[in-house]
């Protein structure tokens, strides 16, 4: 292990998360439940359909299915429109989940050909959808964009991007990995904003902070084909319970935190960005998440990074990323850990990685 | 819920199974592990490097692969073999699980065309492969054959279909779901066995007992390929550990087991070939497992079984299938649950269960 991972692991405090993914997390869900309730079984039972029921009911849709990963359950969401359209085209961001983290699954499984629209470093605008040349089954927006910090269009646009794709017969699916992170930014309902989508996937494991598992929303008959193809896809498991039990018991305990998640992400993105040399992405978040941006390569950051763990207890961030031109940069999502931190203590920190940066960094 | 299953719910001893697939087989789990034990992360960390260590070594092979399902740890090995011989055609029995089971998910996701092997009441005979008249890039091998019984070519018809396979550059591919549960039969180690075979799959929720999970085993260039399908199908989970957990937690309590299930399968036979109006198949078990056929249409046999499961306190199944002219047939397989009943009582149950045959069945 690095001395900069081995710094941060003993750090008393840490800017961002829910704690660490340990075993613990799985134990603590089972703690509430007794012994003899019984498994879902291949996606019958109590567990599996109450979950489902409630998930529908929260995102004001007709009907849910639990998957296994939101890998899974967005390629058969695509899948399914495509089928229904026939046309085996669809529209994302040059940045999504599918396009860069899932190995091509989407074409090598389903062969389905994306359009990428908008520039790698913006959201999708309307003008994107208005100017697609091709017809396309579905288009898919993921709120925020992740990759670029977390970003998102105002809530307008997402309402005339809806009107235009309902006009032309496009399918609107919403990669909604974060959907409960932004409500507080739109200041709407996660059912407010999932009607304006014929499909939508929440996730479990951000920040709910679950195990793992992922909620795919639409109507019956939607959600009834998306059982076949997770059959399919080997997702069909004779027992999910321990992704269920979790995602039930964290989205119970964080829900409502959102709101809260989003404040500090805003007070800490402004601690950051009064440092000598960094910036956020974006400067005021809109959810609980942001990146870092140092004007300053890795390896100095991770000295100095590593001399402020030890020094005051903090930990900023696990990993760092090498960025353009020298520069470093990070993902911060803020959960359960960062209300922990007393105020003088941070302040400190940030004043500390101010100076060493001022130092250190020309 | 029906009175059968009520009152088979309420008998105090069970012919087959581990036990409930209840909440408590991975509590009892994770009481063997300390909550700070971190994750495994993206199919990376000690939990699961570890675990695939021990079953390749087990197993014989070089490298083995994490899967949450059979369903998709197999389409993945054949759609590997298909991509490496450049032929998109495999061999198998028809009541392969691949072809019965997963809503075709070998064709609708890997355009893979199966060609089924020997007739649907026997097992794969080296004749059947000699009579191959296509060109297939793999055969799969289903050891014992489920869906009949849980049947098993002899071990010198395997090598020879392996010696066959080997000559005609055909990859042999092992459906080991009950693959430890014939280990005792062969009289061989799984590493003998999967000796014959270019990759193997195995299951920790039959005779194992676990709740979900699969190894897929092979040469390292094969299980690294198999990794880039895991993320494309959607298996590449965050945290799979309690699947892994719970896979190897039962494993070293119930893989040596397998000889007194083995033992024990053959015992309750007997027991259930005494009977009027039974026999099983195969008549002799050859794993854990058998069919038992009841030649008596299934309301009847629901109410039979009902009246001895409340008169006498075990419960002999759970489930009935309706069969070909007014038969009856379910599975049994033998885990721990069948040790435990007093030797006289389950005599006295089949006692009762052959005298209410005679009385009620013509």
């Amino acid at each position: 292990m690095s001395k900069f991972i081995e710094a941060y692991k003993q750090t008393e405090y840490k800017l961002a998360g829910n704690g660490t993914r340990n075993i613990q997390v799985l134990k603590e869900t089972l703690e509430n439940w007794d012994g003899e309730q019984e498994s879902d079984l291949y996606g019958k039972g109590k567990i599996i359909e109450e979950f489902q029921i409630k998930l529908a009911n929260y995102l004001g849709k007709e009907s849910a299915v639990f998957f296994p990963s939101g890998t899974m359950a967005q390629q058969i969401a695509l899948r399914i429109w495509c089928d229904e359209k026939g046309i085996k085209k669809v529209a994302y961001h040059p940045l999504s989940h599918l396009e860069i983290h899932e190995e091509d699954g989407l074409k090598e499984l389903h062969h389905i050909e994306p359009i990428l629209l908008a520039d790698k470093d913006r959201v999708i605008d309307l003008e994107d959808v208005m100017g697609l040349k091709e017809d396309i089954a579905c288009l898919l927006l993921e709120l925020p964009q992740r990759e670029i910090g977390g970003q998102l269009p105002d809530y307008q646009t997402l309402e005339a991007i809806s009107a235009h794709c309902k006009e032309k017969g496009i399918q609107l699916h919403l990669d909604g990995a974060r959907l409960f992170e932004i409500l507080p930014y739109y200041e709407k309902s996660a059912a407010e904003i999932c009607e304006l989508f014929d499909s939508v996937y929440v996730s479990f494991y951000k920040g709910i902070g679950g195990i793992a598992g992922a909620i795919l929303v639409g109507n019956i008959s939607f959600t009834e084909k998306s059982k076949v193809w997770k059959r399919r896809h080997g997702g069909d498991l004779i027992s999910l319970y321990p992704y269920i039990l979790s995602s039930d018991y964290y989205f119970d305990q964080r829900v409502d935190k959102m709101n809260q998640y989003y404040i500090e992400a805003k007070e800490l993105a402004g601690y950051y960005n009064q440092c000598h040399g960094i910036s956020t992405l974006p400067s005021v978040p809109v959810s609980n998440m942001f990146h870092v941006h140092i004007h300053a390569p890795k390896e100095e950051v991770e000295t100095v990074l590593t001399e402020i763990y030890l020094q005051t207890g903090i930990g900023f961030t696990s990993y760092l990323r090498e960025g353009t031109n020298g520069t470093t940069n990070y993902e911060v999502s803020i959960g359960d850990m960062y209300g922990q931190i007393p105020t003088e203590q941070l302040r400190k920190a940030f004043h500390l990685l101010d100076e060493k940066l001022k130092e250190n960094v020309k």
